[in-house]
């Protein structure tokens, strides 16, 4: 490790640049960059990542290099700015904020104004020619100060300035005097002296050094490890700190500070996009307390306020040409924060802006088109199971709406759901399989666990770039913000609009494509995919290897998927055609027969029904494959189970009671995912595969002679032994080829297995043999390579996340080590026997790009996955082509 | 493959060798090999195992080569023998036999007499001079050729024989006449004609290859397919068929037939042992039916017929001189057939005999001292899994005894159960969970299945080498045959000893060492092993490179195993002792508890119970290792499932019948096997583990400060991944560590895992890192592998076996291709993170010689197993260090 901790920056001086973001944090890098490329940024020092993991390593101590060298950064800082840290003529303030190697937003704690005391108070007040100003800076420095570096309350100390205003009889902080604001200095003093018990840090250096272990601790808070987990974010990587020297947005009416976006983060468009705040900090505009004025005129939406374009078109044209420089320089959508100090712009900080799937299909478009990147960079741009959120349902325009309200339209889709005011309850609501609408006066990062849950977010204050609308976007989740119109009581779990009142339970929904609130549930509709979507998604199916198919059981399912782009069906599941309610009939006599004789007559009875169910999904399909998984579940799946419904069915079967218990519990399973099941029922009750192959056929055939092309696969599931297989096979292959020849078409099929069983990984070379196809059912596999059953996992998986046991659910995204490992064994092993072997994989991982990413490594055919996945899928295997290349 | 089916014998002739077991079978290479060594052996021929192997893989069609082969073959044996076949003055007669690779006793049909018809006849009687001797030459060749080859069933036929008794007023064959044998051919070929259809064949070619064909076709009965499974003889190895020229032990009274041991195959004592009868086939001695004759004084035991060696002094000194060549020769105790014809000695077979195994150790270690044969194969000599019946209990000689009957020694042990008179139904009692003893007068190729699932066989009829005591030696179970008091009533499913009446179901019980038969069960007692087995067991240690641990939860078990040479535990399971009455309490009140403190409280009254097990197995294993495996099963184990039980339980607990209803349900799972249980309940519940895990190391503290050697390994169970480990294995050192400082003893312990899921093999490099030693618990293994619950796979792994899907019951013999694929990464795995990782196996398959080649192969430390299972396991890995060397 090197021993340089602290790395400067400010002037022409720079150490860093953005090619250190592991090191200085993508906050500090960037500092360190915009300087670089001639950006006016306040000068200051980055400590670095390694610091706070060495601190975490070493029981919370520092390197001791580190004093000495933020000694040195601080001494240029101030030669920088000549100015003195702690020196009562010129006192340098600084900034202290964290900044990890991505951007955690609302995340980590920040301090401002910091060096503040009573002795460097004179030289603001003489600076900025304003005490009222400099008393309100520190008023502000000690109640952030107290509160994240000394841990009090925010309420406690901002409960002081309420009385202060109570007092004097006023309601706005502006309404408190320079006089007002020194007793509430005081008083903010003393409160912090009976809160912790020690005095306010006078000393500038023990404030500073206060705030930088602030922020080192704010890494292992608890909203901080939600965050990191929801987002897959290492524990190790730690933060860096940035101090900064202070600039200030509220030094009077010639300073302002605003936040912007080079492209509008929500549509995409190329408009410089921002809000600002004239005589305020920056915490002002993204806390939301006070709404801010647009940037632009071109901006302005539904805003009455006067833009910075025309209250200051000097410093808007110098904010253009600054943008333009760094949205140039990183060839992307940037997010600045910039401030204005008596008529001096600085920015403050740019990174890479979050933004909206379609905006990121848009800006990618567009850049290719304007030179800035190439085709390839623009599919690495969107995030791929972002993508959802389009194909996701919007509002029927055409349905009858109640508009409640409308607010700002800050993260786009559409939400409905019980009204709920907690974050915790949200939480908790959800998991009971509660749908609900996180309703919030405004969010903070202590609503992270809610606003997870929640299917949409509607905030009564902040604006787009709030901490809601902020977080929302990030998420893909609906976001209506700044929806002034609604009332929120929290004592009473309601909000009014006007004279209506709507409690918890209510519910309503939300567009948040639009910003309008409206009550109950309204019909959505699916949305019509762009001709901006569909030039990016072709772009990306020109760079991906892997074929997506879907998972459909239904001509319905397998349309929408071909829709959206599927290239054959990788798993029709037959038994969900066995519960329909004319055929589940059927079934039951099937099992309930007690010889070969009586299965076939009920089996004949269901050959016809599962014959068209296929004729519709191979019309719907015409020239692309379709696997169709012969019969999986255990038989009592398909019986009742207690003893209301056994009586019911005792009297619709015509069969005495006692006997259909018998049978239920003759079929009882102690493990029955581990049980009677799969081709083992086909062993079994070969009957049952035999009709099975028989409806596919002769649906193939029949569909066949009306000119549509057919590609049967036949997939027989949960095969542990390549004898199984045979088996079934040598079977299947009989009838098929008798109803073929009969038929008199040429139809072409395969017969292939699922490998879902360890056994059959550790086999594929032999079960290739026989197999001529595989497909990996990563969910069993899952299940059988941990020993872990999904049904089950639920009641103790929170406490392995708790414990940090498992990194990420593995049923959710494919375990490499593991079940990845099987599924390496299995591909190669397969093809030393069939060099040419189709392989898929037909688990729900077949949707998540990180497991389509190790599908792509693996060298699999394809990936199969829901409909709605369709689109994310073809991506994911897109981007894993380009990273792989 | 050779053109060459068939391999002429004879005179000094011969084609074969005894190398050539595999293409002639055993017995036809045998007859070749004693003609080679100057043993007189009637002349023939043996057509090839690649025969029928042809035969089958051409549709029963004979290759086109073999008529001329078999052709030249006889003209050989004609010129040979001075005889031709369907010659009426001087006719050549044949058996037919079939002979396997590996002796199938009673498997395969048999035909004598072949090449008689009504003109050879004459030749025959001119030739013995006996028309008499002929036609019951002739009717026997015609029930015989009847039966086995036209399909006739042999009641049928041998009803003729009885009513021409009856008609006669005569009770013996023997006072049958040639005139009523001749009317008795006559009768038989009507009742052909009649059964079948179709002529008894004249032409001797037509019956040479209808005979040759039968043989073929038995090589597929169901019987024959039955012996191969029980015994894992592969289905495509085939049969030969021997044609061997016909001599006659029932020519008068200077002939006689016989079988003999070259050692006794009961004790292996160094006695030519064997019985004949005057004047009778072969099949006759074999069958039972006449009680045989001792072939010598010194074999005499009860009898008291006159001996061979008696009788015609100077054939029985002839065959001492061959037997003792042939044992010379094979260097192993031989099973030897034999005829006098005409005062002519003539070998019909040689074989290694079959032995207890007790007598295999006696003629293993003998042989040794006379020079026969070294120590490494004298350890080979014996097989491992059979030593089970030395180790078994006997009855206890001090126990109360009601002898009903006393039969033959047949085969050595003690058995209890309830009779049972069917084969069928002794073994669908046993299915379910009865133990039977199978009561037949005699047994048949049918009875297998049933002796096979029968705790022991008694039968009324047959001597040493009846059916019933050769099979029940080679199935190691315990027989007693000829018990000629017992008059067996299959019609009423009873016998009667004198005026008692034993009834089906009645319990009874049987030495098969003395040959007593007693009412009801009797109590048993451990056996003294004796010097023989000492000596031989500490041959076997000297070779294998395998540790043999035990399975043992108690003392008393400790305590047996190391008798039985343990050299460690390799799994004390903890739960056990939780059931024990006043622990379940406790721990019931552990899991009802709502919160940590409960559950510490209840654990607290289990932390001394617990200590005081462990106390007692250290002081057991005084200086051997001990693993232990913390708590494995689910909670809901410990929790009573019914309504009654659950009531009753409220009552005692003090709870509400609600509230521990709903602790129970909200305990119940899908998967149990897949669910909350081994580690993950460590994790859920670390107090648990902590009071285990200082239960095991304050009880070590103690042991070891009264001057005991302990060396206790902690093992935790289902790991999937090695998060669980080190989570639970750091908090446990800090246990072990505290508690071993405080007592200030040097107490060395390990902390390691078993491997029981696919995902602990697959990432056994990583999970290395932490586990100091591995120990795969195979059941589980077997169980995620295969994707198949143990519990449930009863229902349906018939119809596996029946369609010939799993070989071996993957649950019994370890899977070498999916389970040993995982233990061999595992182990891999394990030790390229260390070197010298101790690796063992636990599972059931650790006392299974198979596995436990397996496990020698794959360079496991050790294997675990059931104490009684532990001189099984010594010698299986002798032999596997043997083998591979």
């Amino acid at each position: 490790m090197s021993d340089q901790f602290v790395y400067s920056f400010g002037g022409d001086y720079t150490e860093g640049n953005a090619g250190m973001k592991n090191l200085l944090g993508g906050k500090g890098a960037n500092l360190a960059e915009m300087i670089k490329i001639g950006v006016p940024v306040p000068p200051g020092f980055t400590i670095t990542t390694a610091t706070c993991v060495a601190f975490y390593e070493n029981q919370r101590q520092y390197p001791e290099v580190l004093e000495g060298q933020v000694r040195a950064a601080l001494r240029r800082t101030e030669v920088t700015m000549e100015k003195g840290f702690g020196n009562s003529e010129k006192p340098l303030l600084f900034s202290v904020r964290s900044g990890a190697r991505v951007s955690m937003p609302g995340m980590m704690d920040t301090v401002l104004n910091l060096g503040l005391n009573d002795e460097t108070i004179k030289g603001l007040i003489a600076g900025s020619g304003s005490a009222r100003f400099a008393y309100d800076s520190y008023r502000r420095f000690i109640q952030m100060y107290g509160n994240v570096v000394m841990g009090i309350e925010g309420e406690k100390l901002e409960v002081l300035l309420e009385e202060a205003k109570t007092k004097k009889g006023v309601e706005l902080d502006t309404e408190l005097d320079a006089d007002d604001l020194k007793q509430l200095v005081a008083d903010l003093k003393a409160e912090v002296k009976k809160q912790t018990g020690t005095d306010f840090p006078d000393d500038p250096y023990d404030q500073l050094w206060g705030a930088i272990t602030a922020v080192f601790d704010s890494w292992n808070t608890k909203r901080a490890e939600t965050y990191r987990r929801l987002n897959d974010i290492p524990d190790h990587w730690g933060t860096a700190v940035n101090v900064q020297t202070m600039v200030f947005g509220n030094m009077g009416e010639e300073c302002a500070t605003g936040v912007a976006f080079t492209r509008d983060p929500s549509t995409g468009e190329n408009l410089f996009y921002g809000e600002f705040l004239i005589n305020a900090q920056g915490e002002d505009v993204v806390a939301g307390i006070r709404t801010p004025q647009p940037i632009n005129e071109v901006g302005r939406k539904d805003s009455t306020l006067p833009s910075l374009e025309t209250v200051m078109p000097d410093l808007y044209s110098e904010l253009v040409t600054v943008y333009q420089k760094l949205e140039k320089h990183y060839t992307d959508m940037q997010d600045l924060e910039f401030t204005i100090e008596n008529h001096k712009l600085w920015l403050l900080q740019t990174r890479n802006g979050k933004r909206t799937v379609k905006a990121a299909i848009k800006i990618a478009i567009d850049m290719v088109a304007e030179g800035l990147i190439d085709k390839r960079e623009a599919v690495m741009r969107v995030e791929a199971d972002k993508l959802d959120n389009l194909l996701h349902p919007t509002l029927d325009p055409d349905a009858d709406k109640t508009l409640i309200a409308k607010g700002l339209p800050a993260s786009p889709g559409a939400a409905c759901g019980e009204i709920v005011f907690c974050a915790d309850e949200a939480e908790t609501m959800n998991a009971d399989g509660h749908k609900v609408i996180l309703v919030r006066a405004e969010t903070s990062p202590e609503d992270i666990n809610g606003m997870n849950a929640a299917q949409g977010i509607l905030t009564s204050r902040g604006g787009m770039t709030s901490h809601a609308a902020v977080v929302a976007r990030g998420m893909g989740k609906c976001c209506v913000a700044g929806c002034s119109e609604i009332f929120v009581d929290y004592e009473n779990d309601t909000f009014k609009v006007g004279t209506s009142l709507f409690k918890k339970g209510d519910i309503i929904t939300l567009d948040g494509s639009t910003g309008e609130v409206f009550t109950g549930k309204i019909a959505t509709i699916i949305p019509q995919l762009d001709s901006d979507f569909q030039t990016f998604m072709e772009w990306a199916d020109k760079f991906r290897k892997l074929n997506v198919r879907t998972n459909a059981d239904t001509p319905h399912d397998a349309t929408v998927a071909r829709g959206f782009g599927a290239e054959g069906i990788g798993l029709c599941r037959t038994e969900h055609m066995f519960f329909e309610e004319k055929r589940i009939r059927a079934v039951r006599e099937m099992i309930l027969a007690d010889n070969l004789d009586g299965r076939k007559l009920a089996l004949a009875k269901l050959l016809p029904e599962q014959k068209s169910d296929f004729i519709g999904i191979f019309k719907a399909m015409d020239g692309l494959p379709v696997t169709v998984r012969l019969l999986d579940p255990p038989l009592h799946e398909f019986l009742p189970q207690n003893e209301d419904d056994i009586k019911e069915l005792a009297d619709i079967m015509g069969v005495s009671l006692a006997a259909l218990k018998e049978r239920t519990e003759a079929l009882h399973e102690f493990n029955p995912m581990l049980g009677h099941r799969g081709c083992r029922l086909g062993i079994s009750y070969p009957e049952i595969y035999d009709m099975q192959v028989r409806a596919i056929i002769e649906a193939a055939c029949e569909v066949a002679k009306a000119g549509i092309k057919v590609i049967p696969e036949i997939m027989i599931p949960l095969v542990a032994d390549v004898n199984e297989l045979k088996f079934l096979k040598d079977r299947s292959k009989i009838i098929c080829d008798e109803i073929i020849a009969a038929s008199g078409t040429a139809i072409e099929y395969m017969i292939g297995t699922m490998i879902e069983l360890p056994r059959a990984a550790l086999t594929a070379d032999v079960i290739a043999q026989e197999a001529e196809f595989f497909s990996f059912g990563t969910n069993d596999l899952t299940q059988t390579t941990y020993g872990l059953s999904r049904d089950d996992a639920g009641k103790f998986l929170s406490d392995y996340t708790d414990k940090k046991i498992f990194a990420n659910d593995p049923f959710v995204s494919i375990d490499i080590d593991g079940v990845g490992a099987l599924v390496e064994i299995g591909v190669t092993r397969g093809r030393t026997t069939r060099p040419n072997l189709k392989v898929g994989i037909c688990g729900e991982h077949g949707g998540e790009p990180k497991s389509i990413a190790f599908c792509h490594r693996t060298a699999l055919n394809y990936v199969s996955c829901s409909p709605f996945r369709v689109p994310i899928a073809r991506l994911a295997a897109a981007q894993a082509a380009i990273s792989d290349s």
